[in-house]
């Protein structure tokens, strides 16, 4: 595997990887490497002949108050974890490379983006599709893969694609979770063993609203219900407050009121006041 | 000469010719081509080995008030042009291909946009810069050629191709004139012959404008005088509404006091309150 931390050099990798008729995969991450990172290479080694993930804790996508320093960041522990699964090129660029002095251009997807995190983090989506259009050029990919975690995130990326004729292929890759059931994350590094209980409620909040939902026809459950059976589900864990519970068209993001095939629960929790989770699900079928 | 409709005709198109290594030039235009474009395709022409001219009248980079439904268009003449430059693909999308319901990303570029045309076009320059990614996203060209006649639309584009990372070449075309000195325009075919003296105005002031500063030390040159000399010039014709007379730098498009190598003289101005027409040109050398 080679490191590689310029845009330059990226860019003449990539030229190479085209004229010699390799398709790329392109896995952007931002770093401190856990199996859902992992499962998302060895979906891009399934689906191109060169893998480059991408370790860019991007700036621009951070409020004014989250976690931008904290976040945490081990090139050297997450250098060996790509290797260890036949990643050709970690790129890691510097913040300085990525946006230079005098940088200004931003790709803005509207219609998906002010609803839910949108809303708790205002103009976090302008950061992640500006970035995410930066790797694309820089690395020009024939698919990229991103998790369902963010699964906002990756309905946002997919209709940049689309809108602006990216000829890239993107691929959701399924939640990946804890023995305990908690969503695999970054952030749950930030989790104190006192805190586990409460970080735990999301998952449990979403198994009984599919087994509410499972148990019934699902045209006969209204999002209300299973709003408030999360909300009592999460809300009796005093360390939780509640970003957003929300039940949505897995496409469109927008409010559903009764339950079908295509809604999607949503979360957001933070822990303490100091760690902010997510989850989703689909809540019938699998 | 091969007349491509289809965004996904073109995506193929210029994949084939990745596939074989062939480098591609693009000519994004509005159509209504005059000489100024023919110079653009002769310029690409020697610069790839396959030339793409698009045209496209884009809907999202005119104002509420402006001549989007007058402008002039003429597919069967404009093919008949390109063809005769030797170009290889015009690509020639329907708006609704191009902005399918529920479009919702823009590309912008903020710190060169906000003055000069950007502050009489609100949002023109997001416009363009969207139907410009889109058209580098379809075609993906090696090189890009801009006329220099929309020299902050020449600067923007450059700026986004930096900040985004857009692996191709932006190559600026000096202005292509009529005999008499007009700058070449599409828009110019709205001219009433009444009014041709008037249009001429833009070019005189900037003949006036470079002979004062050539027969005088140009670090002694005001901006200010400058200004007033071309006001005088494009004033003294009743038609003429001045919509903005500048001299910027001509890398920032910032205001410019004392006159170097790099001051350049931009002019936009209304004709009878129908036509805008603009002009620039560098204020000193050629």
């Amino acid at each position: 595997m080679r490191l590689v931390t310029s845009p330059t050099d990226i860019k003449e990798v990539t030229e190479r990887y085209h004229l010699r008729h390799l398709t790329v995969g392109l896995v952007p991450t931002m770093g401190w490497f856990h199996e859902g990172h992992l499962s998302l290479m060895r979906m891009a080694r399934k689906n191109a002949d060169k893998v480059i993930v991408s370790l860019f804790v991007n700036p621009i996508q951070f409020g004014p108050n989250e976690d931008l320093d904290s976040y945490p960041y081990d090139l050297e522990r997450d250098s060996r974890l790509a290797e260890g699964e036949g990643v050709d090129i970690l790129f890691a660029p510097e913040k300085n490379a990525m946006y230079p002095k005098n940088f200004g251009s931003t790709v803005s997807v509207t219609g998906l983006t002010s609803q839910l995190c949108g809303s708790s983090r205002p103009g976090h989506f302008d950061g992640v599709t500006t970035v995410v259009a930066k790797l694309f050029n820089l690395t020009r990919p024939h698919s990229a893969i991103f998790g369902e975690k963010d699964y906002q995130q990756l309905a946002v990326i997919k209709k940049m694609v689309r809108d602006l004729d990216f000829p890239i292929k993107i691929l959701g890759h399924p939640i990946v979770r804890e023995k305990s059931g908690l969503a695999m994350s970054s952030r749950n590094s930030y989790l104190e063993k006192g805190e586990m209980d409460a970080a735990l409620s999301l998952f449990r909040s979403i198994q009984k609203a599919r087994e509410f939902v499972s148990k019934r026809s699902a045209e006969d459950v209204d999002a209300a219900q299973i709003k408030s059976l999360v909300h009592n589900v999460i809300n009796f864990h005093r360390e939780c407050e509640i970003d957003y519970i929300k039940v949505v068209n897995d496409t469109t993001l927008e409010d559903c009121h009764k339950i079908t095939k295509n809604s999607l629960l949503v979360l957001a929790v933070k822990i303490n006041n100091r760690i902010r989770l997510i989850d989703n699900s689909i809540l019938k079928g699998s």
